[in-house]
């Protein structure tokens, strides 16, 4: 079998999670990992070859996906449709509100190409989303509700690090049990905003000579991030957020209620329970390689999302085998 | 905006499912119900016009996709293939061993018509199968269960009718709690199998004289159906039947426990619970009608399978909207 070559772009948690991720599908390969640190700085879990991205268009023909690997905020709206330009790619840009925006120029870039880009791939966006549109296409009338947690923000945790007195510190998102309840059942879900269906538990390591109660008061007052939720702030040592807060959980619910036609109530729910949140979202970006890769060779070109794509092409197995063992 | 216009073939509770199903949906529009009973003996929920089977072929060209509400054993073997010669179908074909047969029967006749039929569409086959492929996708090395129930077996059901002495009854299937348990933490759970995972509670009303010992001994020791399982029998009245176990709920988990290349741990949870199952089975029929039109459309013809239906394909939204509201 002639195996799907794979490229990683960046090397943080999600490049490391991508390359492991690799080794759990036979007809992949990585063919290598491309970086902005100079390649001799970086040396990867596995021993794959390491190149600077200006050897990037070097590769073209012998490169079938890029994954990137890099972030929304800066990387990717730049990234993104400057690789889609040469190669299929995949990606988690996650900025929710800038997807159609970021939707269009990788699409551009990509349609120019010939190459097919996969957006927007992980779990939320993600997993998630398709399951928010299998729920509301399944059963129309009703009330959709996704819970994030409990798992690290890390924009609530650099929010968190910019208190004054604060040295380090941590932010767990954590779903209301009450609000979860409320979803399952209908009763009384239809008012639930996200601030309702969460609270934020802090983990903080003060500088020398903070005050405890003055920085909880800052925390918990910080308008847009904090003040709205039921907030808890926990002051630990350095060694304890290093012991007790360096794995990066995660997980959620989408939770959808509603009523078919004829009246009958009934109760749809996904949820993903993640010991680490990088290396699970890197693992979906390898099956939406796979993907991208097929896609591409059926002649579809240009950006897509995971709406796009039928589920039976993110498997290594045939169709034929699909229909007989988990039809 | 021009309707989908949809047949209903069968006017049992799954052609009522989808009548009704149809008026949750703005795009769609229902012409009519197909029947083997005579046409004036059939009265719909809507005063949907009701014709008979002969009639059907005189509909090509106004109808665009049948959806075929017949049962596994002997209407849709036949009716699968006929229909799709004419006819756009989505069908809920739920013999899973059988499946492949099936796919290669209707795929036959609908690439020669150049029509588009997606087979056995609903929760299992249906949105359970696609979670178990996603599952098995994104994470590709561990364990897959499934639960069924709490729920009516039809099949049991009518085991226990046919012991002597019984005159009614019928048999829920009930996951086992500690199973799930283990299934969830993947904690011995390998070695699980359906009988394992799943209870057997029957509720039945006797004949006059006959005997409850004896005919809870025949039907926890009968073959296949409920010796190897935990069996309880329960007697009750011909009213407590009616008034208690008239309902069709239904429902089950998927539950894939895994680990990402790295070694960390995951578990991604799909569950339903359905207040009657073939309202929610018809609801799934309807959201699948409109992607078998949108396939057509696009030129894919032939056998699909709910592998085969990138899940935008389902809504009524537009791509668009879809992107900027769920994704």
């Amino acid at each position: 079998m002639e195996k799907i070559k794979i490229g990683i772009v960046g090397y943080g948690n999600l490049g490391r999670g991508v390359e492991s991720g690799l080794s759990q599908n036979p007809d992949m390969e990585l063919v290598g990992v491309f970086t902005r640190r100079g390649p001799d700085a970086v040396k990867t879990a596995t021993g794959a070859s390491v190149y600077s991205m200006e050897a990037l268009t070097s590769f073209r023909g012998n490169i079938d996906v890029m994954v990137l690997c890099g972030g929304s905020k800066s990387d990717l709206p730049e990234q993104g449709p400057a690789v889609a330009a040469q190669f299929n790619t995949v990606d988690s840009y996650d900025t929710h509100a800038k997807v159609p925006e970021y939707y269009e120029s990788v699409g551009r870039a990509a349609r120019g190409a010939g190459t097919t880009s996969i957006i927007s791939v992980g779990w939320d966006p993600g997993l998630f989303s398709i399951l928010r549109v299998y729920g509301e296409a399944v059963l129309p009338e009703g009330q959709t509700h996704t819970f994030w947690g409990k798992g690290v923000s890390q924009g609530h945790s650099d929010a968190i690090r910019r208190v004054p007195g604060v040295r380090a510190g941590v932010q767990y998102t954590v779903p209301v049990e009450s609000a979860i309840q409320a979803a399952r059942s209908g009763e009384g879900s239809a008012s639930l905003t996200t601030r309702d269906k969460h609270q934020r538990d802090c983990y903080v390591v003060l500088e020398d000579n903070a005050d405890e109660a003055e920085v909880a008061d800052a925390i918990k007052t910080m308008p847009d991030y904090f003040a709205d939720y039921d907030t808890t702030v926990h002051f630990i040592t350095e060694e304890q957020l290093q012991h007790e807060h360096g794995a990066m959980p995660h997980g959620g619910f989408v939770i959808r209620n509603a009523k078919s036609g004829g009246g009958a109530s009934h109760s749809v729910e996904f949820s993903l329970k993640l010991e680490s949140n990088p290396e699970f979202t890197a693992s979906v970006l390898v099956a939406y390689a796979r993907a991208a890769y097929r896609l591409n060779q059926a002649g579809i070109v240009g950006a897509q999302t995971v709406f796009d794509v039928p589920p039976g092409m993110l498997s290594v197995k045939t169709g034929e085998a699909l229909r007989k063992g988990l039809l």
